[in-house]
């Protein structure tokens, strides 16, 4: 057997009310919290007034910081960072797709620790940030119970990642009602993010015994929304299963982080606006197409469990989910394919990546 | 979907030479460590030498408190309380099978809370426990990933549980070689009941969609090591094996609990001293037996998991696996009816139980 490690630092409650069911769980982090959310997804989900309220109920004080950006900058949670130190703030709730969730992370950080934001992606930090729970108002990130967050840097033209075990949340709440506020596309989107986390965390170099189990489950629980999410019907059932894949899918990358279709897709969020889980998913055929020479049985493990029959067919249930007429320059695809390169998660991929590699993937996937 | 908690608060390496490879996550607990252990099973194993030798490495102080006997009782855990208070000790490391790990849980609470051992049965304490590295010997007791602690109680004749999510372990160390000196007998009542965890938790009535991923997954991998284990050949591959088995069977109770075979199991461990792994497997096929009337489905996944075609055949190979000789008056199997009723996993057995049923089923494995 290989050697491994398992973690899994976050106290995760799924379920409808599951916030009210355990409410001693948030109000036991401090005494204020400092609540990090986007302009809308918080308020219009019902999360971030189910947290006020239970706040009110028992006379913990709160300030809100809602000026999260999709895709959050340096920048971004540099001035979250700061009006988290200046509130007296004691501990943070992160409402919100992955972008709150994964910014809640770096301001718990910063909140303790007086350095530029950069230092954070090499964990450049000694003090213990604020300790985070995490409502998450998709069903795609799977921040909610990882250690990651991705944060974007315009120096770098990209989106960069930085991991560390004290920003596990101490307590997600995982209930499908935040999540029916979702339009179609976001909906659609940050569902396929789940997938490909699940995807990338399988056919990867770190895959461990336990990470299979999450990644092969996850997809299997996928499977059952195929059909459902391809008729855009998101009943209560398809959410919470999309809910609980996601965050298996979680799960499984909080053991193995991902692969190249992650490090590709940065390029198209950060240089076309394309959203984080519509970019993996414009190039996850290809990608598996890359990978299929050296880890078929893997791969059909992948395709059994969505109960899809090839690649081929992969990719056409792909081509109708997520569409994009965007178009790119011969000169964008080789940058893009030249920064993907620079990315941790390069390594991982289970076949080894040249940049003419990248190139031919993002070729096929959008030229 | 059902609602459920996902809880996991032990980061956990596994494979050869693991603690040597990580032990920056064992140093990192603290300056002095007090390390709990039986009076063999640490020096005979190595791995009470390979953590003295990592500690003399890099200035740790230490002091061994070897004095845990099997089935700890509250007496030996306050004790080692008193011995870990005495000691400005601020970690705690656990070496061995249940007892000392068991053992390690009390007495990380004991170091740092002027408490009777009694109150632990009540999570009746206030001040945080010390940390806690973990070290299984054997492969079954699961308790290097759980918060749960298993002590014996005279006054009330039996053992008793407690549950605190502060005692989680910190870390543990999976390591095969560790379990190598274990002798036949140890080994094979070890592995019983870690094959006895995951049955149990399975057929549980607050099993949930994860821990019912972790427990067909040991039992899956218990089930590539029958006949390995019915043949007496602990070839390494078995070891470690049966070593992630029990882990996976570990995470399973630290969501769900026992049901009834464990409750029962107590008294023939506290009146007649047979091993605890052993106690459980006189008991199980009876166990399965009574509750197959309402969970014909569920139990007929766990003998698919473990490629056993019927509960007769079950029987059969646990009857040359585990047997015993030591009878048992009628008053007694009465007795001990009575006092598996009081026990909290009672409640959570998928078939209700009364104390007749309890008594019909020991009659039938015992009488």
């Amino acid at each position: 057997m290989t050697k491994f490690k398992f973690q899994s630092g976050t106290k995760a409650y799924f379920g409808k009310d599951c916030m009210f069911d355990n409410k001693g769980d948030l109000i036991k982090l401090g005494k204020k919290a400092f609540i990090v959310t986007g302009k809308t997804s918080g308020k219009t989900s019902g999360a971030l007034d189910d947290v006020v309220s239970i706040f009110e109920g028992v006379g913990i004080k709160y300030e809100v910081f809602d000026k999260i950006e999709n895709n959050p900058s340096l920048e971004n949670v540099k001035l979250g960072g700061m009006a988290a130190a200046n509130s007296d703030a004691d501990f943070i709730v992160g409402i919100g797709g992955g972008s709150p969730l994964d910014a809640a992370k770096a301001i718990a950080i910063l909140a303790t620790n007086d350095i530029e934001p950069i230092q954070l992606i090499k964990n450049d930090f000694y003090n213990r940030p604020l300790p985070i729970a995490a409502i998450p108002t998709t069903a795609g990130t799977g921040s909610e119970v990882t250690a990651a967050s991705i944060l974007t840097i315009p120096e770098y033209e990209t989106k960069m990642s930085f991991v560390h075990e004290d920003v596990f949340p101490k307590v997600a709440f995982l209930d499908a009602k935040y999540t029916e506020s979702m339009s179609r596309d976001i909906a659609v989107n940050t569902a396929v993010d789940a997938m490909s986390h699940a995807i990338e965390g399988y056919l990867n170099k770190t895959a461990t015994l336990v990470s299979d189990m999450f990644a092969i489950e996850a997809l299997n629980v996928f499977g059952e929304c195929l059909i459902n999410l391809g008729e855009n019907n998101f009943d209560y059932e398809t959410r919470e299963k999309l809910l609980y894949s996601s965050m298996l899918a979680g799960l499984t990358i909080a053991q193995t982080g991902t692969t190249i279709a992650h490090g590709i897709g940065y390029s198209l969020t950060y240089f076309k606006n394309i959203p984080h889980g519509k970019a993996n998913g414009l190039l996850l055929t290809e990608y598996l197409r890359f990978n299929n020479s050296v880890a078929k049985d893997r791969i059909q493990n992948v395709l059994n469990a969505l109960k899809i029959k090839s690649i081929d067919d992969f990719g056409s249930y792909m081509k109708k989910l997520v569409i994009s007429d965007i178009e790119f320059s011969e000169d964008e695809l080789k940058k893009y394919a030249s920064l993907a390169m620079k990315q941790k998660n390069t390594a991982k991929n289970l076949r080894s990546v040249c940049e003419e590699d990248m190139y031919e993937i993002l070729l096929k996937s959008l030229g």
